[in-house]
């Protein structure tokens, strides 16, 4: 019973099929799962809203992941998703699959196979839970936009192919350049601080690059960084203020937007206190010794630490979030202001950095920054770092550099732990590991 | 009479002091001009909104570019900027520029020394002509994701880093990849085409790379596109229309968030018409060579003849848009869509491909792209190109993909033609060209 479009009909999606209960509607999407039962033949359409059952007979349904098009009567029906299903008047094949997916997108599960589930990302990603995690990513970068708009903040756009990295060298991706030796770059850090002396307060949202060997569940080689500097602060403390507005207009947007995702994975969306918890990592470590007689290695938190820290403040203060402050010099770039002490004077071995610890895991680094240019250069001499390679960076703090700081969220990390996603290669849409150069 | 900060004040933009007049107010900002009388000092404060002029006595003026604090009272002043000046009760030096810049920011003009200027990019982007032009290009870009959010579409984060390129190979900067081979990706192309699966409406505002030797003025080798696809369209008609409202919500934006910028650069805002007027490339070319004289070079339009085009629909129908469709195939990419004859059979040597030309430039190539399997692959084999490279690209299409088109705008080149800059490089924060890696 395949007929001629019904292009009279506007198009419907399956998520507004309650609106339209006893009227024909035209739903146009991919066959997601189709079952033929001899006289009468079930079959699942999806679109981007979600998913609708439809029942007809006679039909001649194409392979699954065809695009199609079906026009047909809307009716209740307590067991179907969403209930309501579709009576199909007329079924219309836009493009039909020559060959069936490789895997049935209705029947993956979560890292079964992840290997197998990335080589075919190009029609892998069409699930509902895959897709689900990219669908709250852009409604989180949206809203992390849209706040910081309303805040007078104004997006730059920096670039990406630089001669030198901002950290001091190590991790970069070469690349040639004309000829000419440049790198990806790490973090617009150097950037977003010149553009400080432009506007003041700026952000911008673009991958950077990390040429990590390891391959972990929590790193990407290259991933979609939300970066904010702010000038004319008082200390990092504007900073984690500002943060913390920030993630309370992303949790707000995500309900309002995304709670079907969330639902369909399990995961709740947090509430952001108007005082995220803050604890220095002196205390921190000592916090996590003492009370889970976890013995801390290194300068900063290890894994195990950020998890132990987080739950003690799960526990006691019932939050997900918590600012560690005051990380010591060792543990920080060159260019982070160091703290004060009590009399006003300057502390050079604990710095005004911080970290963000959510559901047991860090996805901020922020602090302030240096401003001043004799600071400056005797930042970069103890850290034994070359002032030539740095010089076009250094050049602006000749000219008046307010006092400024920022922060930097990893999308991908905050989208799959707001998601109870394991590895983060599943929050982005193609990811790049060291194994992983296609799709 | 350097005093104490005045923190019990919230801080006041200089766009807000007429609001405030006979108060006292707290400004924050850079000392954009000085001059010392003597007696009397004036003084410039630049800040994100604007300039304000300030007046004090006994004043210490430090460096311009220096960050600045004014505490003062606000007085009508007919020939001050604005209409308003502050006079200074305190003045505080947040930072000191420790030498005077290079060049004296309120003095520069457009493109005088412009090398000189891009090497001093990190201060030089501070001037108020240069600045403007980066803010409306963000004001630009939030109308786009904006608008488009507004219509269902959902943003995409593709890779950068490739394996291959989207066009065949050309004009690629390679990159080292932990030893493979790989490239940075000349556009988003194939991978939007792909989230068409999954979102059916997508876009994606990133950096693209183009390793194209040539300097001109119209030509960046980073650039930010501003990248739209969309699924089961009728026809690139569909995609032109989509692009006019798209178009039409920018202008909108502009003219409620950057009127003080074109006044600035003294430029006006197009209208857009509600239909772009559309013409065949053939006819195009017949036209300017039949009004103009102009004997068209190649199978596409040459400047020159972009620039007659656009003076012809400006003389005769009050326009700065017109969209030129219906390319040859030898003068699209592998994956654009035939036309089709009359009678419904394709026409394999016209496509569905077309340019949109503002104010005698083109800034948009678009079309409708092929979804078929098989169809794909006749093109690849017609173009030459090797389908093993594509594979990863090619793959989706035997999983029913929609019919789908969609368009890509460089931001940078439509914010340059918007403000009558004749080099897109001003358009940009840091620029790369051939010769130009830093800052």
């Amino acid at each position: 019973m395949t007929t001629q479009p019904a292009v009279h009909l506007q198009r419907t999606l399956t998520r507004e099929l309650p609106r339209f209960e006893g009227q024909t509607v035209r739903l146009q999407g991919f066959l997601h799962a189709r079952r033929d039962l001899g006289g009468v033949q079930f079959l699942v359409l999806r679109d981007v809203s979600g998913v609708a059952q439809c029942v007809g007979s006679g039909l001649d349904l194409p392979l699954p992941e065809s695009s199609i098009e079906v026009v047909g009567r809307v009716k209740a029906h307590p067991k179907a998703p969403g209930g309501y299903e579709v009576q199909v008047e007329s079924l219309r094949v836009l493009s039909a699959a020559v060959e069936p997916p490789p895997v049935e997108i209705p029947k993956m599960e979560w890292n079964v196979n992840p290997e197998t589930m990335l080589d075919y990302r190009v029609v892998t990603v069409r699930g509902l839970k895959e897709r689900a995690a990219l669908k709250v990513q852009a409604e989180l970068v949206a809203a992390f936009r849209d706040h910081l708009i309303s805040e007078g903040f104004t997006e730059i756009s920096t670039p990406k192919i630089v001669s030198a990295g901002a950290e001091g060298g190590a991790n970069l991706f070469p690349i040639d350049y004309f000829g000419h030796p440049a790198y990806l770059a790490q973090s617009p850090q150097l950037y977003k601080q010149i553009m400080v002396g432009v506007f003041e307060r700026v952000f911008e949202v673009a991958p950077v690059y990390r040429a990590e060997e390891h391959a972990t569940s929590r790193h990407l080689n290259e991933y979609l960084s939300l970066d904010v500097e702010m000038g004319f602060i008082e200390s990092e403390e504007d900073v984690m203020d500002l943060e913390t507005r920030v993630l309370a207009a992303i949790m707000t947007r995500l309900g309002e937007r995304a709670q079907a995702e969330f639902a369909l994975l399990g995961a709740t969306i947090p509430d952001v206190p108007a005082r995220i918890p803050r604890i220095t990592l002196m205390e921190a470590r000592q916090l996590v010794t003492e009370k889970y007689g976890h013995a801390v290695g290194g300068k900063d938190l290890d894994p195990e630490a950020e998890r132990l820290l987080s739950q003690h403040y799960a526990e006691t203060q019932g939050t997900d979030f918590v600012f560690v402050t005051k990380y010591p010099r060792a543990a920080r770039p060159f260019y982070t202001h160091a703290d004060h002490h009590p009399d006003g004077t300057l502390n050079p071995e604990i710095t005004r950095g911080f970290d963000l610890l959510f559901r047991g895991i860090e996805i901020t680094s922020g602090g302030q920054r240096i401003h001043e240019y004799a600071m400056l250069m005797d930042s970069i001499a103890a850290y034994k770092l070359n002032p030539e390679s740095l010089a076009g960076y250094t050049e602006v703090f000749k000219y008046g550099m307010p006092p400024h700081g920022g922060f930097a969220i990893g999308a991908e990390r905050l989208t799959a732990r707001l998601l109870g996603i394991a590895n983060v290669r599943y929050a982005r849409a193609f990811p790049r590991d060291r194994h992983r150069l296609t799709p």
